[in-house]
């Protein structure tokens, strides 16, 4: 990037980057506290105080809405248009990230944006009170005033081709449904073919792991995450209900894992999970923490990394090479369980065997991306009106016979068990296969930065692995778009094939009877 | 308190209310907040986010001060003023609290609150500094120039008798210097009295308590709270290197205590102590939870909570009778130390036993105010001129021998002990002090209303003492000042008497061979 500043005086640009920087700051900070109320919610908050947190919360989302559409800020945003062409590339970078978030604020009503606030927070209770209830129909009508206001919300962003664009956009800037829709279809459509072959296999790996206490489950993941890289010094792990990572900045990065003695595979590979969102969020250089370039480029890149952790590394024969020995260590001698005979190989089978589930949280990397075409068109046909909200449980259910033969026995483990579309978070499953697709091509390019990788993780130095994502792709923020990464860190744009590629290697080891 | 408006339109007041309201839970919302992020950053945080947090609180506390300078809130004030004189009761008083808040955010020059802020955390460090290398001048420069900035602050918001007294205010709204200073002198003057005459008594209590481990004593502690009434679904008990408590809202409510093996008091009265304070922000009702009228009354008001709670119910005899068999039961067969034997007179001796300290947060009932009389003397000489900064070590040196005959032997247990002054919190020790005086008084009223009350306590009927408390001093939040309270609870004024009574009462026992 250009230092030089031609057409533009030094004292101009200079007041400009201080007044950006505080807008960017103010904003940054009100929302760390937001995360902290969150993330406080999930894990310390005494139980009573539920109502009036969403209130308080509520109250600081207000102020950083006010902040983004304040009169100081639309003349901010105006100069920024105006000395637009005269600033260095980096300036004009965190410009066009400022003036999405300013675009972005300004172009909603406030009734709208009122009405979606209190729309959400009706369809979140509706929509745990159906899943109790086991009954659809309790969160329908909430759903259906959604749909409408996204509607509206996408008309208002605006959008050259698909309605669909402007709330993908939310999540995965740049990203189209005319790119990604196809994509998906076609990865469904091998990993079917996958599935298949699998089935005709005569050898089927094992697919149990012994029980394990949770608190020799918890110290286990937290060796592993430590010894990937998460620095403990500028982070924490705890409990909550459902895993999550978020950060204050850079140096304070908190995730949680859950915990049952039966399936110690989910704590560990929830830990190893958020880690990948976590060593993201450590790695993000500190002066970039408090600007709008300080997150993660979009949820797919995001997305990417986690699963890099936790499937590409995490899963992989090498890994499991080096973890075994640990997983004997900690969990040996515990519950009376044959821990002490656990090897690598019996480890690496139980983690990646394919088995169609009903829960997408739960599937495995072939048949996870079923679960998101079908809720990528789904959603889709409701957005466009070609599926009515009452029709939705039977267009699950059809799917799900579709695309993975089952049939679910209940709305709760069928179309109710996520909770994205009550958030009126329409656009966000895509970005779970597309960071699937990066974090293949990722793979691929590591692989041919560095040849005897496998080796490496295989003696446990994740110290290559880290420094590599943090020099191609960390090192920048979301200064580039997902768009700018991938072609830079891999010279192509998404593809599927690094994944199918990866994924067909992985399984003729899981499938054969001796490695 | 009136219901009817005269010559107040319905519609124009209820519009007034409802944007004084906005503005106030804006407010409240931020500063629950910040309250997080400060009971997060002494109780979870990362050790490595310190830096970035302190600059997080700040820009919160900025958006604070913002707000209430807005165009919108000067607005709002000047149509309260308009209005004042035909609201209801209720409504000026809320009125009062509000217009207090925006005249002071408004009457500080912005410069001067900026170099206030940045004066304050250069003297906080330099004060642990200081105190690390004992060593006062390594923190007298900027002592020197928080004292400088403080006189400024007060003039900026004025006063009718002294610049203390503007000072005092923002702890003790309505207290004067005139008032407080005699009535402190007095006291400590009577403490004086009291002291040589335990030191004539033959008997001499027990002073020593026996070791218990770390966890058996805040499990211990936390039983005690809870039976007292403290709720543990609207709050949270942790450990933290000085104990707190803090309130984001009535139903969240979080304490901290902290614990060493060989001094169990510690940490269960410590626990006692911030169970007042959060008592009475448990019982805030909750419809003034949002508002200026949220909090406790005062500083002095709060502090007669937590005082009533520790010493005046805490170390009685009646509530000795009630704990030590709990003591013996949490303790029993820790570390081979006679808990077993326990009694309730034992336990009240050692709880109440007078010996002069250096230190005044460890100080008994008696020489307590010998500490805040030499502070306030100090600040007072300090503020008026009359001392030098750099002769302060000397001035407390001779303070402590001629109020207490203790020669600290350094800065450290001298006059670096407390971090208020570094805080900018001038005019901050008396309120403890008063804190005291209230609780005596309050404590003679509930003996007045309820003669059995000790032996009530002695069974552990704690709901009575608690619903006295609420009814009479939690119901009103800050709707009334401290004086209102004071006078509607008691019938009289701020008085030496009361306490005077109480701990010669006391005293008699714990200095009597029998009980």
């Amino acid at each position: 990037m250009k230092n030089t500043t031609p057409g533009i005086h030094r004292g101009t640009l200079r007041r400009f980057r201080a007044e950006l920087e505080e807008v960017m700051r103010t904003v940054r900070h009100l929302r760390s506290a937001i995360a902290l109320l969150s993330w406080d919610q999930e894990t310390q908050m005494p139980p009573k105080a539920t109502e009036r947190r969403a209130q308080q919360m509520s109250t600081l989302e207000n102020l950083v809405h006010r902040e983004l559409i304040s009169p100081r800020v639309q003349r901010l945003a105006a100069r920024a248009e105006r000395i637009f062409p005269h600033l260095p590339e980096r300036d004009q970078r965190m410009v066009r990230l400022f003036l999405r978030e300013h675009r972005r604020a300004t172009a909603l009503p406030p009734s709208l944006v009122e009405e979606l606030a209190r729309t959400q927070t009706l369809a979140v209770a509706s929509w745990r009170y159906a899943k109790k209830e086991n009954d659809f129909y309790l969160f329908a009508p909430y759903l259906q005033r959604l749909i409408e206001l996204k509607r509206k919300q996408a008309e208002c962003y605006g959008y050259a081709e698909h309605l669909y664009d402007a709330l993908l956009d939310l999540y995965e800037p740049g990203m189209r449904l005319s790119t990604i829709h196809p994509l998906i279809r076609q990865l469904a459509q091998r990993m079917q073919e996958l599935l298949q072959w699998t089935r005709q296999i005569p050898y089927q790996p094992p697919t149990m792991l012994p029980p394990a206490p949770c608190a020799a489950q918890f110290v286990l993941g937290r060796h592993l995450c430590v010894a990937i890289g998460f620095d403990p010094e500028r982070g924490r792990i705890d409990y909550s209900a459902h895993p999550f990572c978020t950060a204050l900045a850079p140096n304070d990065v908190r995730m949680t894992t859950r915990c049952s003695e039966d399936e110690p595979r989910t704590c560990i590979y929830s830990l190893l999970h958020e880690s990948g969102h976590a060593l993201y969020d450590q790695n993000i250089p500190d002066e970039l923490a408090d600007t709008f370039a300080g997150d993660g480029a979009s949820m797919g890149i995001h997305e990417s990394q986690s699963l890099f952790w936790e499937d590409i590394v995490g899963r992989s024969l090498a890994f499991c090479r080096w973890a075994a020995p640990i997983w004997r260590q900690y969990l040996n001698g515990m519950l009376n369980t044959p821990w002490t005979h656990l090897t690598a190989e019996q480890l690496f089978r139980a983690l990646n065997y394919v088995q169609p589930s009903l829960i997408r949280t739960e599937a495995d990397e072939v048949t996870y991306h079923m679960h998101i075409l079908l809720r990528l068109e789904i959603e889709l046909a409701l957005l466009e009106g070609n599926l009515r909200v009452k029709e939705l449980p039977e267009a699950w259910n059809s799917g799900m016979d579709r695309l993975l033969g089952l049939h679910p026995p209940d709305d709760r483990t069928g179309c109710l068990q996520d909770i994205h579309w009550s958030l009126g978070e329409f656009g966000y499953f895509p970005t779970y296969s597309i960071g699937k697709l990066y974090a293949a091509m990722f793979w691929k390019q590591l692989q041919r930065d560095v040849p005897d990788i496998e080796e490496r993780i295989a003696s446990g130095e994740f110290e290559l692995v880290l420094s590599w994502l943090k020099q191609h792709i960390y090192a920048v923020g979301a200064l580039e778009t997902p768009q700018e990464i991938v072609q830079r860190v891999t010279g192509r744009t998404l593809t599927i094939e690094d994944f199918a590629e990866y994924i067909a290697a992985k399984l003729q080891h899981v499938y054969s009877a001796t490695l």
